[in-house]
């Protein structure tokens, strides 16, 4: 008798699922949430927005989520309108619609590993073939390479992150600047954290003008502290957006989605309150690592990446057994931490400080 | 220069994004929503559960929705639990998920047209060939045809629909046993209309034990009166559900979701209150249709599909001019109306007397 196993697709046989342990600790900095709860009065309207949709929930939403698209756009600025925006239940579905529409059997797609995980597995889930692009030893990515390997593989759709996760640090314009130059295809920006970027910084959203083949993607999830709604959204060209009709899911953004981030987006203010907080944890990390005499790489995130560990998978269980959950990234050596509040922060510093004094003297150190 | 159409896939080309006509008129026919807003006792009820979690909203949700799909489970009945039931954001995504975990490049999909017109588009967007099976010329499906078909082409995902849209009708058990025997691969069957089937009809869940080859989707859209929520979810072996987990986007149904649709569920009773009303408005319709000499197929759904228009776009396109929006679903000669409020289908059927008494006599009738 044929089994379910025999009737998946090849490729996804033995496969396991995409997901960070769920464990229950005290301290949870592994999946770059935002620790603070939202505002009362952010959350007040967000309910009041919510229960003016809830009686007409008979009637299928606004398809083209018109209303947010444009309140995004608003918050986006550059000039942005809803004919350039676009949004989805999280920015991973807007980067499986992107390989929906530009990716599939026969294409490929590159990234520079190590990025954010899941372009690989959405890439796999839609018939894109994956190229792992190279970095640098210290992660950075070398335009000359960059183009290199571009030229060498001429892929569909390129991914970058700016900032990178998981290490962390923004794209350097440069290498922007000649990826665009190089690739043949689709040029996505992941910008999930930009709004943690150190001073100085420029979004990608500045190069929109002119470049139909750049696209930047958002999500509410980080800054907004939003993830539990699910919201991601891109900026491109009108004809990227378009291009997006033909492979979304009529009515996928739900009227409760649409609403509550609308009632978000209304008070970006005191949402993005928290951005600066976050980002004095996340320097206080990186200040209190290096003094560990661990290697940090630079962030411009609301998470750090330190290494120098000679088992860093006997680092991580020994922080679950102190109560502090980070994350593993399949990076040898190295290890990634969100920056939560002050007491979290407190908490990781503890049981880091406490785990490395304990490590013989050969395995720790830069 | 390289225009986006040029990088789009190429099978996309020149494609129309799917969607209903959204028309500004007073009586809404054409989607098959249901017209009864949610009872007040119910929407104070899901405006709670909302509220109970939008502080947390910074968090990520529940990523394996393990509560609601236990609840989901318990609605069903049949012995279900958690581990033989999956959720998505409407049943789109069910369906989406089903054919990139079983469909995709090199493998091919059957459906029985007319149906729902999403199956051909899903599959095309996940790289899957489509085959369109045949029915027979009064939509029924003959059994011996539908497993010659399915020899013939030895699809790795079959779909029914039962009751089918936009036809209406229930699946006759000896098709579905003929079609679980004879196909190879996975057997869907698209049961969004199941609880509108008139007395007696099975859902295919009673088939469900030992069958580890069928799936049986739903959704909270029609019956429930959620369209706007987007819930659609399934019913099938544990290794069916195991395996979507491999291509599920990760965190994929929010928060907001989550908590309406399980307030929605505890309120399952009064929310299928309605579905007797609209049971007693299709039957109205169905024998006001028929009074006026046209043939109407049997409907075990809220919507009826009429025929004997010589030129039913003309026909659509008057009653819009009426005021009332039914749909076109592509079928010469034949429009679906959806069965709303004793008031809704009052005034189609006000609207369609007039229309077709304005009809050339050799225009009309059966």
């Amino acid at each position: 008798m044929t089994s379910i196993d025999d009737l998946l697709r090849p490729d996804l046989r033995g496969r396991s699922p995409y997901g960070a342990p769920q464990l229950d600790v005290p301290v949870k900095l592994n999946t770059n949430e935002n620790s603070h709860p939202l505002p009362d009065e952010v959350a007040a309207d967000i309910e009041k927005a919510l229960a003016s949709v809830v009686r007409g929930l008979n009637r299928y939403p606004d398809r083209d989520a018109a209303g947010l698209r444009a309140d995004l756009a608003a918050y986006l600025g550059h000039g942005l309108d809803v004919s350039r925006v676009w949004a989805a239940n999280g920015s991973n579905e807007i980067l499986q619609q992107l390989l929906q529409a530009f990716g599939g059997p026969g294409r490929v797609a590159l990234g520079f590993t190590p990025a954010y995980s899941m372009h690989p597995i959405i890439a796999a889930a839609t018939g894109t073939r994956w190229v792992d692009g190279r970095r640098e030893a210290d992660f950075d990515i070398d335009p000359a390479h960059a183009a290199a390997q571009i030229a060498e593989h001429r892929p569909d759709v390129v991914f970058l992150c700016s900032p990178n996760n998981p290490t962390g640090t923004a794209l350097r314009p440069d290498v922007l600047a000649v990826v665009l130059e190089a690739a043949p295809g689709l040029v996505v920006v992941d910008e999930a954290y930009a709004e943690f970027a150190r001073e100085g910084t420029k979004s990608a959203l500045t190069l929109l003008p002119g470049r139909e083949r750049l696209v930047v993607t958002r999500t509410m999830s980080k800054a907004f502290a939003f993830a539990g709604a699910r919201l991601g959204y891109l900026a491109a060209d009108p004809a990227v957006v378009d291009a997006l009709q033909l492979v979304r899911l009529p009515y996928h953004l739900s009227a409760l989605t649409q609403a509550a981030a609308r009632a978000a987006l209304a008070h970006a203010g005191v949402l993005l309150s928290t951005v600066d907080e976050i980002k004095r944890q996340r320097d206080r990390m990186v200040t209190a690592l290096t003094g560990l005499g661990l290697p940090v790489v630079p962030s411009d995130a609301n998470f750090v990446l330190f290494g120098g560990l000679a088992d860093s998978r006997a680092v991580w269980r020994s922080l679950v057994d102190r109560g502090v959950l980070i994350r593993d990234v399949g990076l040898d050596g190295w290890l990634r931490v969100t920056a939560g509040t002050a007491a979290e922060v407190d908490a990781f510093l503890t049981a880091i400080t406490a785990v490395v004094a304990a490590l013989p003297v050969s395995e720790s150190g830069a």
